[in-house]
């Protein structure tokens, strides 16, 4: 297998790109696709500070170092979820990348700082623990970017990753969801815009990428998102790809380009009516947002360890969805 | 497990619909579930002639047997393709089933009335069989629909069949087969009335019917549809079902009542500009239809047989698709 470009060695084929590449050209293919995801949505403009969102996996990881490599102006940021070892070797993974490089990381520590953690969250809550993960994530990042100073929050949302929500969005025509579903979320109303330069990237290419450049990534996947919705559709679509290379990114940005548009009127009337929260400033269409009542609800309950917590098993599992999609039969 | 209706045992277990159901009750759930979808979308008029395509497996068989039932005036209609012992079986399965309850069948052979068979068709244009067949069978029935008088032609496309060319369209936004994706697509212009009275119905549903029904019908699938793209688009929705039932159910009844509609542009675009074939007189875009020019180019061919070709494979096979999704990568 030779390297499409300066025939030497191959470490990676691209079956959707119908490309191999050795090490360096591979390193430069990542580098272009995140250029020109940048590019083309205007993500990022020269000389804005961005915020990124670091979990200590491979595909924010590979985002910061691309980030830093084609001379962004960047910080990261890292949250404690208190997920048992998943997250210590989540925080020890970012911390590490951090000083090996010399960047600037923040740090928050759920439990040190808000008094909860996601299994104790899921627990008290009875949902799953994605649910309370997600709106803690999302709020403490936004107020970071925004308390921070930071033009632009970048996640590491890989083309994969998108695709499958865009799956679960179209199984069940989730309409406002499919009008706000993009590679850029502008600022507003007190929301940080936000980017995702990693959409041209396959899961497999941001692990690549890590490898090749000696970045050190936690491998397991969150212990609490086992067997959830988001990896069955992933699963579903792999399958698809297999056979037929490139049918994950004509589904993704061929929507973008072709279908996108006709939801955008339900996106834009689910945010209508935004306002302060009466706790924390931040938008939200309740008098209190999401994450001040989740920390009102669950910040003093006793800890539940993260062995006696699994999604979709015990308390805080799914079992309160597994019926949602049943339809009703006339007898 | 005991029905839920009369709690005598079952023999069935529908998890989308969280029932159980005696052959009684599940023979009831089954044309009450097609009244339902004849009902809901305005397919079948009282007192109008229905012409039912026939192949012989489970679908066409339960719908002509579940249209009878129902009290409609039906006629059958099935198509010799010449695929081997497949279109034999396939044949001898319909003919059987008229003759076991005195229904009127029409028969047309390809070979015998047109001279050629799928699989010569699929050499000769060097395309995946499918595209010849659906040609095929699409204008013959059309016309012995228009020239029999007939009100609505019925086809047995079931809720798998109807997802999974549902999931094929989103895939790859074909936004004009989205605009016209539906249970009935109304009588114009030259085309029959067609409806598709099996919608609420899996084809784990439609071969249990057959089976206490005592319906002979055809189990092996069409071998030249083999490793087709409409059956990895199955598999893929039956994974996701198998988690989470209903999924299906929501997926393209949710897509008719909350995003078809907005497709439809594209979908009257593409029927414009339709005129009378030059040769046959049925309506196309071009000078002569699709039907007329298969005809004309592989009548006078020599017979391939079956063995040679099956979908994916050797001539006729869809070799030239497998680039098609690439996406074109900048070096």
């Amino acid at each position: 297998m030779k390297c499409t470009v300066c025939r030497g060695p191959a470490i990676i084929d691209l079956r959707r790109h119908n490309a191999n590449f050795c090490g360096d050209h591979f390193l430069k293919f990542c580098r272009d696709q995140v250029a020109k995801a940048i590019s083309q949505h205007d993500m990022i403009a020269p000389g804005q500070r961005v915020l990124v969102a670091v979990s200590g996996g491979k595909d924010s990881l590979a985002l910061w170092d691309l980030l830093v490599e084609l001379g962004y102006d960047v910080e990261g940021m890292t949250i404690g979820l208190g997920i048992g070892d998943y997250s210590d070797a989540s925080t020890a993974a970012s911390v590490a990348f951090a000083e090996s490089r010399g960047l600037p990381l923040r740090r928050i520590d759920l439990r040190g700082d808000y008094g909860y953690d996601i299994p104790t969250a899921a627990a008290v809550t009875r949902r799953v623990p994605c649910s309370s993960c997600g709106t803690s994530k999302r709020h403490l990042i936004d107020s970071a970017a925004l308390d921070g100073g930071f033009d632009v929050v970048a996640t590491g949302h890989n083309l994969d990753d998108e695709a499958a929500v865009l799956l679960g969005n179209v199984l069940h025509w989730h309409t406002a969801y499919l009008g706000r579903q993009a590679p850029v979320l502008p600022g507003r109303d007190g929301f940080p815009r936000k980017v995702k330069p990693l959409v041209r990237l396959s899961e497999r290419e941001t692990a690549a990428y890590c490898v090749v450049r000696g970045i050190d990534y936690i491998v397991d996947e969150c212990p609490m998102a086992e067997g959830n919705r988001h990896l069955r559709y992933k699963e579903a679509l792999n399958s698809i790809e297999a056979a037929s290379p490139g049918t994950k990114h004509a589904f993704y940005f061929e929507f973008l380009d072709k279908a996108a548009d006709r939801f955008r009127p339900e996106a834009a009337e689910a945010q209508e009516g935004l306002r302060p929260c009466a706790t924390c400033g931040s938008p939200t269409t309740a008098d209190v947002c999401a994450f001040c009542r989740l920390v009102d609800r669950v910040s003093d309950a006793d800890p539940v360890p993260v062995e006696l917590l699994r999604a979709g098993r015990g308390r805080g599992g799914n079992a309160s969805n597994r019926n949602k999609n049943r339809t009703k039969v006339n007898r």
